[in-house]
């Protein structure tokens, strides 16, 4: 008869333990295939048991499959594989500790210390107070978001939009994601060289081909995109990241004729646009789009936070039909809760007052950080080229030095720098020694000690 | 020289007024390539605006890419294509419309009305007031969301697992895609059959291929896995959707020693096994995995509500070291927010106590539809397979109606069910004429008036 010492047991419960007595000496072989468990009014009497503990322990390992029944004769043992040992713990490999720097100006990311999150927050509690963030929303998205959305890109942007072209997702690369799935993997993606390599990054892990496509002045050559193969572009026509480069209307309508005559897509990707710091924003790409042939996407992640994941893409009609029909199984990513949120931010006009105000903020931080540059210990051997938007611009240095090293020394002093050469597969000489300036997290009052440590990174 | 009816502008600025008529001009070719703008102080005259007006628009034109300048020269109009007519307005397709059911058997969702929906309030708005929700946290998920469910997992399933093996997702879908990323397009998933048919369509959506692999009670039929030439696979050896089958501790050792012998991986998908209701839970595989194949993932859509969207996956460190090099770049698709509420909400304990009170909820309502369905007017054409776990059993009919048949029976009075054959690929007789019960949804006083809709449904 098994017999066990039950005061042993601990904290758990007695059928719990007995159950892990029995389990132990299957597994160990003491309790061998085929065999028949003691009954359970036999084991209760035997163990001082009641009925019901024994019936709990036999039950959940015939759950498990650690016994069987046979009607009428009772429990038998299970063939299992004996394990003669406790496994041993195996050794995770740790988490790699981002650095700290002492300067960073790699990091393309707004300030969201300035971020209304007051608002933000007492938006929220009404919400929450409603209930309706336990309510699975449609999947494209609820539907008073999507209308927020279209109202302020007409608003803003003079884009007509109807709010069921609208698909909301989480962050960028969760649209870069539906995106690749849209184009499908047999598609060709003509990218801007240089440009943001997460883009080609998740449409390679798609199995989806990526075309490097020089830039001019006037954006992608339409030379090499129409020599490509290309079946869609992906481009930031408003504000190119990170040169800034302004899509010519000319170029525009040479993008749009190319895919109209190739049944192309173009994604229009309206990354970092919005702090533009002179006259009106740059009319989207999609609002001369008489073909259907423009997806536009953004995110709120440089105006109100990365922390916030979310984003939106506005499909034209043949391909909103292509969504509903291939990806339309895919609930919205993002929780009703920040939905709902985001929607009442956009609609009460938070959204608009918290980009006027942060682009007077910026204008401000860009002209003393300039400023600064302008007048440092190294100003007579940089050239700086900026156009009058987004959080970034570029220094060109009169150097010696490769970017591989004047990196190095950087990272030596705690100074993170980003090099326009990381943003392009072409190794041109027109590319080196140009450091991208993102400037979004210097603050003014700390200038001074910024320029003196940059100073002696770029010494000679 | 241009003329332009200022008066006309409505409530834009001078500037953007006057760039659009002259964008317009250049446009429809009445300036045409070449051609030189007037200077801007002769223009300024000329309409009486301020130099400054015109130079505005003068600049938005300039970067927009209307005009170029010549050194010294001025303003000259780039070739443009002309655009004749205003683009007419494209017809979106309207938005589908899901059907109104009188009853909705089909949908496995969880009753979130009995979410202790203050608690998140309270959680959410303490969060809130402390703004680190507007700081990006790191790309795994925030460090004190995973150690609260590597806790949850040792403390509820008996499983070690640490922080740093967690991976946060934005639910199961997008779990999902990063799987098919991990294990990359040359993979080959075996997937249960019957199963989850959204796992299948996302693998496929990424060009991995799927093999369906039969079940019998004990789980995953092995001879026909070892044949299928899987180098992964896909399943929920807890409690099976929809069969409820739980595998068997010999079927489980059987899968570990393919998977270690064929250097494959075994997705662990905890799906909906959380409502037991007998018993203890039953151990993860991963729990007894010492080879480091096993992946584990959960989602709280079940057990909080769907409109939350979180989930994560266990890597073994064989995975987590590939996961960081090659998935590392993708920025958690949660917000900061929502991640920070459900680490407190588990480690206060407020999950443990949420489940418990809703397994315990859950047997009563389960009780009650048992007792009608057994004493509805067609209980002597019905066999009712349940495994004392999830919110769905199965029903198999006594019938000579096909599946579809019955489906259109029911839709025409308004009553959506789900069936045991629309969850698998193999048309064998033994999945036909059986309901997956989604009993969730059920209020007990509105039962009696289910099951006489029902009965007209199955009536002969």
């Amino acid at each position: 008869m098994l017999t066990y010492a039950m005061e042993d047991r601990g904290g758990l419960p007695l059928y719990e333990y007995l159950y892990r007595c029995i389990r132990r000496d299957i597994l160990s072989g003491a309790l061998a295939a085929g065999e028949r468990l003691p009954s359970k009014r036999a084991l209760a009497e035997h163990l001082r048991l009641s009925v019901i503990t024994v019936e709990g322990a036999y039950s959940q390992l015939e759950a498990e499959g650690y016994v069987y029944t046979r009607p009428k004769q009772g429990f038998f043992v299970c063939p299992v594989q004996q394990v003669p040992e406790p496994p041993r713990p195996a050794v995770i490999p740790p988490e790699p500790v981002p650095p700290v720097w002492k300067l960073d100006l790699a990091r393309n990311q707004a300030d969201s210390s300035r971020f209304p999150a007051a608002t933000w927050a007492r938006l929220t509690r009404q919400v929450l107070s409603e209930g309706s963030f336990l309510t699975p929303g449609p999947h494209q998205g609820l539907y008073a978001l999507r209308r927020a959305i279209a109202d302020d890109l007409r608003a803003r942007k003079g884009m007509t939009v109807s709010p069921e072209q609208v698909v909301i997702g989480a962050g960028a690369e969760y649209l870069y994601i539906l995106l690749a799935q849209l184009l499908g993997r047999q598609s060709v993606v003509a990218v801007e060289d240089p440009g943001y390599p997460k883009i080609r990054q998740v449409y390679r892990k798609y199995g989806v081909s990526c075309r490097p496509i020089p830039l001019d002045r006037q954006g992608m050559d339409p030379a090499s995109l129409a020599a490509s193969g290309a079946t869609a572009v992906h481009l930031s026509p408003n504000h190119h990241y990170p040169t800034g480069t302004i899509t010519t209307i000319g170029r525009r309508q040479t993008l749009l004729r190319w895919a109209e005559d190739q049944d192309a897509t173009i994604i229009e990707d309206d990354y970092d646009s919005e702090f533009r710091f002179a006259g009106r924003p740059i009319p989207a790409l999609q609002s001369i789009d008489t073909g259907g042939r423009v997806v536009y996407m953004n995110t709120y992640s440089q105006t109100i936070s990365p922390s916030m994941r979310m984003g939106f893409m506005v499909l034209p009609p043949r391909l909103l039909e292509r969504y509903r029909r291939e990806l339309g199984f895919y609930a919205c990513a993002v929780p009703v809760l920040d939905q709902h949120v985001l929607a009442r931010f956009l609609s009460g006009g938070y959204y608009e007052q918290h980009l006027s105000r942060m682009r007077k903020e910026y204008r401000t931080r860009r002209d003393a950080v300039l400023a600064a540059f302008r007048s440092s210990p190294f100003a007579g051997r940089v050239t700086i080229s900026e156009q009058g938007a987004g959080l970034h611009f570029l220094l060109r240095l009169d150097t010696a030095l490769d970017d591989e090293t004047l990196r190095q020394r950087a990272e030596s002093l705690g100074v993170r720098l980003a090099f326009l050469s990381e943003y392009s597969t072409d190794p041109r000489e027109a590319y080196a020694h140009t450091l991208v300036v993102n400037y979004g997290g210097l603050e003014p009052e700390h200038l001074a000690e910024t320029m003196s440590l940059l100073a002696e990174v770029l010494a000679e």
